[in-house]
């Protein structure tokens, strides 16, 4: 199960940060944006600085998250960059997520996992992350090809329940006709979803995105669905605190995978005395701390 | 507005059809399929067999709409073949519509937005199409970035509003606490989002995605919202007939574009007899036949 893989390298470094690589021209340090002239060049330097940020972290944090929207930006080159940060990103140890959100009717859904989970129908894979993050507006068999290959492949996906943005709330808060909320009602297809896919833990690899600032609900979908493992933006950024994770945790410091991007990636603007990699260095130790004090605050932890 | 040009050239044309380019390899005729053996091939190829697509069926069909999903399966030369196929439709004159449905925070929509509607950050545009799909599970913060795009570029949105899949209706047919449905609900939030860009027909250039397959629906949503365009998927290989379809036009025969992907592409295991282009021109013909009949039963239309 990848979930327990990905439980196993959080337990390994005792921290469950996902570096969060949405990178782009305008978050580069002035050196490396001045070299970029058009999308071969921020391919290259895309990669470039992603490599450094992973050789920074590599030893500190558990997963990646790669942003597709910054990638496809720019193109054919930006994809290139895609996939080349995941294998790299791979073959340090750490397990990759495609931050991808997508959605379709199953033919397309079939296709969209090929892509970032699978095979495609030539045979060759094009991105062969550990996981991807889905929408759910189309219900269940708009996920069962992502499912299909989730249990032949060992891979795993983040559903969106409860989003960190604002207006998250004008859909997903919606209260139905029986009580329940929309996240709720999705909440509980996703953990049908991955009822067949619970690891060692305890913990299934069909997971939930559920916002960092959306500390209420989260401490509702976290009683109602002990197996649900959480990916969890709008740490930093967005102002998600650690304060407000707290909740999404188990007994075991257990349960959720917490990203950071901005917060990462654009150290070097917090910290112009570093070089851009230490700067991001600095950046996970600090979030590893300020996780840690929330979550860790028994002795028996791991 | 970009609603104004799509619909005339559906007049222009007598036609609601969208090409659907959902190529692969599995979809192409076997001399074609025999020429990959790795992305590259695939992009070349996919390619090839689009703009033969395209010269077969410009003058007859007012738009195509490319499924992103295929083109991803081959990475980055993919994406190539993606591009190339946007900017040879539009030098046809042909209307494009990225069916991408992507949806994230603002940051990451402005990402999508500039990549599908835009510019990149480095003042290159990736993909520059007419519209694009979107889904509404984030509410408006994750719409806004592209509205500000339609606005100031000329460009639309389809936002999935009810869509062709069967069990579409487990989330969209939720019934609200008020009565209405999910689906009601956020064809609310699409008409006003298109409030400032009705043009010249009262269609504004946000519109929803409607499936063929949900007449019901469809007939709710056009009485309810009079100035939504709709994109409608689902004719043919998923279910929907010309009939079904007919609740989703006005008395002037206009309202929705229909998309058409296999039953376009795969004509030529249909008409064997037929080169695969010259069977693709037989089915958009034949389509055209089909929705005339049912849409313009007046004297005056056009």
């Amino acid at each position: 199960m990848i979930i327990d893989k990905l439980i196993d390298e959080i337990k390994k470094k005792s921290n469950p940060t996902a570096l969060g690589l949405d990178t782009c021209a305008d978050y580069l340090p002035g050196e490396l944006r001045v070299k970029i002239k058009d999308f071969k060049d921020a391919g290259r330097v895309i990669f470039e600085f992603n490599k450094s940020i992973i050789d920074a972290a590599a030893d500190l944090i558990p997963a990646v998250k790669l942003q597709a929207a910054y990638y496809e930006m720019y193109g054919a080159h930006g994809m290139e960059a895609y996939e080349k940060t995941r294998e790299y990103a791979k073959s340090r140890g750490l397990i990759t997520i495609a931050d991808v959100k997508r959605n379709d009717i199953a033919s397309t859904a079939g296709a969209y996992s090929r892509a970032y989970l699978s095979c495609s129908d030539i045979g060759i894979p094009a991105y062969d992350f550990d996981f991807m993050t889905v929408n759910p507006y189309l219900g269940s068999d708009g996920i069962e090809p992502f499912l299909a290959d989730c249990k032949s492949r060992e891979k795993g996906l983040f559903i969106l329940v409860k989003t960190s943005n604002k207006s998250s709330s004008e859909l997903q808060n919606q209260i139905l006709k029986d009580g329940r909320t929309v996240y709720e009602l999705v909440g509980g297809f996703v953990e049908n979803w991955g009822r067949d896919l619970v690891g060692k833990y305890g913990y299934s690899s069909v997971g939930a995105v559920v916002g960092a600032t959306q500390k209420e609900e989260a401490r509702k979908i976290r009683k109602a669905y002990a197996n649900m493992f959480f990916l969890i933006p709008g740490y930093g950024a967005q102002g998600g605190s650690a304060a407000d994770l707290s909740v999404s945790f188990d007994e075991r410091g257990l349960g959720a995978v917490v990203n950071n991007s901005r917060g990462i990636i654009c150290a070097h603007k917090k910290f112009p005395e570093l070089k851009y990699y230490e700067a991001a260095r600095k950046a996970v130790v600090l979030m590893k701390e300020d996780l840690g004090k929330e979550r860790f605050d028994s002795e028996n932890i791991f």
